[in-house]
């Protein structure tokens, strides 16, 4: 039976069935896992579900920080050194990747307690996950707090992109069905991915 | 072979690989349509590729919409009326979904050229996508200007979501995979999805 919720419906929910539902009415994306350091080289990672593509001129992707009500290892260290790697989660390790959301105390790195291995790439200072068929090196270029919640939008350059040519056909599509890439819903459900039709550009 | 990609190589490439190549990087999304009303009451739909949650409380959503440099339909509706609808995208019908980008001229709707159902919902003045197993109806709260290259960050309040209450499970979570529900990676490839895992809240 259809159903229907207004904003004062939603307001009204039990704080956790508000978060399951609004999470996962907009459908599915890409968990992606942000690697960064902090001013005494320690490394973090976490799993981040909002990484979307802004433009490819200059090339930019952008995420969304949670508010700054606690303390957030991963905006820190991205203010701090400036840059930050991004990196692909398959349905191979989506467990690993799920555990890099856990509160891990500061100094102890997710990427040895969730079995990610620190890889270092050119002269790039940020470890990559060796694991993830896709790396991407990022700079911050800049950033915008959402007023109504107090997340921020933060948009990174991408200065470097790192996968095997076996992934990328000859118009630069990248062949993501040949690696076993996830799709997360809200902050909880994963899926595996098949393709089923490549489209051309629409015309009326 | 593991290929290296600098920002002056991405910088370098010809438009269109560079284009396939940076919208898929990031991974998957899901496609959503967008429904809007023109001053004149005509309507509009357009796919949007970008819609990612923000916050539960208040319960909002956030999209990109590209730079301003040519006549952006969505955009000048959702300034003009306030309000628009978000409505997702199955599996059953990805090929109309995709041919709501095409450009049509002022005042045809891409409802009626790809075969889509205008329903209006309660006394919400914008309408909803029939076909669409979750509609959302949204209003404009908010918008940043993305400097670097242009794009604008829209936030919206959700201010009503229909769908049936078989995709809803007590505890709020979204029952996605009762639903053919698409996925695109770039502007052109589509996915269907499986559910494989729902993980608890982790913790170290």
């Amino acid at each position: 039976m259809e159903k229907i919720f207004d904003l004062a419906d939603i307001e009204n929910l039990e704080r956790f069935y508000r978060v399951n539902f609004t999470t996962k009415i907009s459908g599915i994306q890409s968990p992606n896992l942000i690697g960064t350091l902090d001013q005494n080289g320690n490394s973090n990672l976490a799993i981040f579900n909002s990484v979307i593509h802004i433009s490819s001129n200059p090339p930019t992707l952008g995420f969304l920080q949670r508010p700054l009500t606690v303390h957030r290892q991963t905006y820190e260290n991205i203010k701090m050194k400036g840059f930050f790697t991004i990196n692909s989660v398959t349905t191979d390790f989506i467990k690993n990747a799920h555990q890099t959301s856990a509160k891990y105390s500061n100094g102890i790195s997710e990427f040895e307690q969730c079995n990610f291995t620190e890889q270092y790439i050119d002269n790039f200072q940020i470890p990559f996950v060796k694991e993830s068929p896709i790396k991407i090196g990022m700079s911050w270029e800049e950033e915008h707090l959402i007023q109504s919640s107090g997340n921020i939008f933060i948009v990174g350059k991408i200065q470097k992109i790192i996968l095997d040519d076996s992934l990328l056909a000859n118009d630069g599509n990248v062949l993501l069905e040949k690696i076993n890439l996830a799709g997360v819903a809200g902050l909880d459900s994963y899926f595996k991915l098949e393709k089923i039709a490549r489209f051309e550009f629409a015309r009326p």
